[in-house]
């Protein structure tokens, strides 16, 4: 059987990771049936004048995934339960007319996406899952008192429609934040209140990507952009990160629209764009007129010296957008984040917003603007960064008391930080299932809500583990376990490496 | 200048429309660029081997909306200011490379799109404007009671992700609630929460429209649906609408992928689809493999006979997608909607909601779950039915003591009724001109946030009123203002004519 798959030699994605997602779009789309059989990789190799090692790394990520099922005896075909959605959603189609031979007995949706893990999979003991605020430090007691004073005064505003770009109050003190904070000085109609950063994502998507559209990435990357994208059907460009964040150098010279970056704290390895290289990305980005899409997720949480303007603040041209979220310095259950936009486009992110939902819900704004204005929020943040610089001195400590002089990345800030195994222990996804077997989650990149296109320096030897929610028994614990798990293999506990 | 329209003689969309939407779309994508001249509607007309008329109707219509200007001595020419948001979002590249001459000057982004008007331009004293809930009887003291016992054990509820799909105890009441008001049975996993039905509507936009899939509508119809469906590139399709409410006779035989339709109460008309026509549309979807989204945004308000059971509850083919709103029935700034899927459309949804925006916040729901769950709800919906009920017939009342035998639609259910002009009167947009200057808002369908193809019966004879919102007095003194209105002018004020 002749797969039709076509490879792109002069792309910049590899030969593997185009067979990967061409296979899986073939799967999806119900051109290849489940239980169909999959050609031999001897075969196929040939097909592709690809290498027969390249298509066995593909048939192992497929497995992997999910959807490839192999059975001895039987051989390798497509699974009959498939880790997506879209074949669930065919239904059958009365009397088929002569002309819908395509579409006859079942009706396929066009939409082929795959959601991001946001929520960790198990309840773990000791769940070093990612992008959680402590649970006991949301100020509610705070928030039932702006509650119930903005309740008292709510008037026709429960009941109306107003602007979808957000609450006026709300957006100019966040615009009032960012000056302070982040080094951006943008006017209020810059700023769209969103239900969290995903949603401003989904804005920026809106926006720019239309089938076929050039949009690059970090490699690794944050999961729920990486599929945002490539649900709207955009094509990927990853581009590699070393220890001062995206290479910039190995950005295409043009063609693409949109490049995400999470300058603060890479997302998932840590690191921070450099200095010099935010002004080459946004030297590029103006150069070929491209947009430089800001995820700063996480830069409330600044441990070490002093936090580097962000890219937004940088740019002369109008070519960032900004997303902010409150999900890591609050909850996440509030849903609310904002997107900032250049000028140029801030009426089109508005009407963009409209469409969407009309706007976001009254209370939780007016909450959120008077939590800023009153100062509470500013100290919310001083209390919990202290927090979780404890807890990150804790983490790091009990590493090094187990591990010895483990390389880490990613401490500077945030809620989570990156350990690079070395070479002699397990791989990361071995690790991961030693420590599950203690009750401990720690992650690989590709189930620690990354996306790995493969390829990456880092993909199998780095584990990552958020220490936001956890408290210093939790997370001391945890570490011994790891410990303990590791102490019954034959591998030797540490060896001294250089820290980043 | 010969401008690049094609005609496409076959179509459903008469040639008007169809001149219309690309010349639009020239002007938005900037092929014809601001200050350009328009060729003579003779010339243009002889290119398209369309009649004169229907070049200088399509002019007119895009001088009312914005995008060309005629100046006497000069002719017309594309609009400097145009009326959406596209152009505007250019900004200057720098050095462009010799195969950059497509976008060398400005970066065009690929969105175009406008908002929907869900919100009164102006502030009026009689404001007739439509979906307006009254806005002094939200729940406040029952909502304010339920935040703070549901904050009271909100535990970690606050800062963790949960479920894209929504707060199971929601989702059950709702599904409670579909079944006893709607003759809907489902589980609650089909139900997805969302940001009002405009949200539910994208998450309908993600799953089928694509570049050029078909999707048909109501003539009139909301305009937040095509809209946003026009805002994914979806081909729309215009279906004519009488007072059985969608003719069904007339969809296409196939190739539409999604049908929109508002059956409780057509938007804007009022009318109720017939049972008949129910069945009907469930078989042409069943045979022709098309979906029916059914936006029931304002069935809650039933005032005449029992209501008819909705569609999802009479569709036993998994073809009907159901939208419902909390928008109408208790308030708008909520944000608070849903959408019920077909089974096997459950999982793609939740995938969909989960790229949009990781989900709803959660005290909303779970304020909402439990304000349904305690009967508050049914209450509720019992008290303002019976207000909106006397002023409704407050409004009936005082249209038939100005006007005599006024011809209304939509009076069965609803926050809004249309009101048909006799052809001695003024047209619509000149009775609601006429209106406005007496400070009472009432709307045109085109002003009334519908969206009208053209070539609709009722487009120039139709003003739109709602009555939800504003007291008897209001009522009595708006209505009694427009009488005083039209008696300035010569035509009398009233002939009998039959009532719907």
């Amino acid at each position: 059987m002749e797969i039709p798959i076509e490879l792109d030699h002069g792309s910049r994605q590899s030969l593997q990771g185009q067979i990967f997602e061409q296979f899986r779009r073939l799967i999806l789309g119900g051109r290849l049936k489940p239980g169909t059989p999959v050609p031999a990789s001897r075969a196929l190799a040939e097909q592709l004048g690809a290498s027969r090692n390249t298509v066995l790394l593909v048939y192992d990520r497929l497995i992997a995934e999910g959807y490839l099922q192999a059975r001895e005896a039987i051989g390798t075909y497509v699974s009959f339960d498939l880790p997506e959605t879209c074949l669930a959603a065919s239904r059958p189609v009365a009397t088929p007319s002569p002309d819908q031979v395509e579409t006859s007995g079942c009706l396929a949706i066009p939409f082929l996406g795959r959601a991001q893990a946001v929520v960790s999979a198990r309840r773990l003991a000791f769940d070093f899952w990612l992008g959680r605020p402590d649970p006991h430090s949301f100020p509610i007691k705070t928030w039932r008192r702006l509650i119930n004073k903005a309740l008292a005064t709510a008037g026709a505003r429960l009941t109306e429609y107003r602007d979808p770009g957000g609450l006026p109050e709300l957006r100019e003190a966040i615009a009032e934040h960012l000056g302070a904070a982040r080094g951006i000085s943008v006017s209020p109609e810059q700023v769209i209140i969103t239900a969290g950063s995903q949603e401003g994502l989904n804005l920026v998507a809106r926006l720019f990507v239309r089938d076929g559209t050039l949009v690059a990435t970090e490699n690794p990357c944050y999961q729920g952009a990486a599929f945002l994208f490539e649900s709207y059907c955009a094509k990927l460009v990853p581009v590699p990160v070393n220890e001062a964040g995206l290479n910039v150098e190995q950005l295409p010279k043009d063609g693409v629209m949109l490049v995400y970056v999470t300058p603060s704290h890479q997302y998932p390895m840590g690191f921070t764009l450099s200095l010099e290289r935010r002004l080459k990305l946004i030297d590029w980005a103006r150069r070929c007129g491209a947009y430089i899409v800001e995820d700063d997720y996480d830069s409330d949480f600044r441990y070490r010296g002093s936090p580097l303007t962000a890219l937004m603040g940088l740019d002369e041209h109008g070519c960032v957008m900004y997303l902010g979220t409150f999900s890591k310095s609050i909850g996440a259950g509030l849903r609310l984040g904002y997107l900032v936009v250049p000028k140029a486009l801030a009426q089109a992110a508005r009407t963009v917003k409209a469409l969407l939902d009309n706007g976001h819900p009254w209370l939780d704004q007016a909450v959120m603007g008077e939590f800023i204005r009153s100062g509470c929020y500013a100290n919310h943040l001083r209390r919990i960064r202290h927090l979780y610089s404890e807890r990150r001195d804790c983490l790091v400590e009990e590493l090094r008391r187990h591990f010895g002089d483990v390389r880490l990345s990613g401490l500077e800030s945030g809620m989570h930080l990156a350990w690079h195994l070395p070479e002699h222990y397990p791989s990361a996804s071995e690790l991961q299932n030693l420590a599950l077997r203690q009750g401990v989650g720690i992650y690989s990149l590709g189930s620690g809500a990354a996306y790995d296109y493969g390829g990456c320096d880092y993909s199998g030897r780095t584990v990552v583990l958020g220490f936001s929610s956890l408290d210093e028994y939790q997370i001391r614990a945890g570490i011994q376990r790891i410990a303990d798990a590791l102490a019954g293999l034959p591998a030797s506990p540490a060896l001294p490496v250089a820290t980043y």
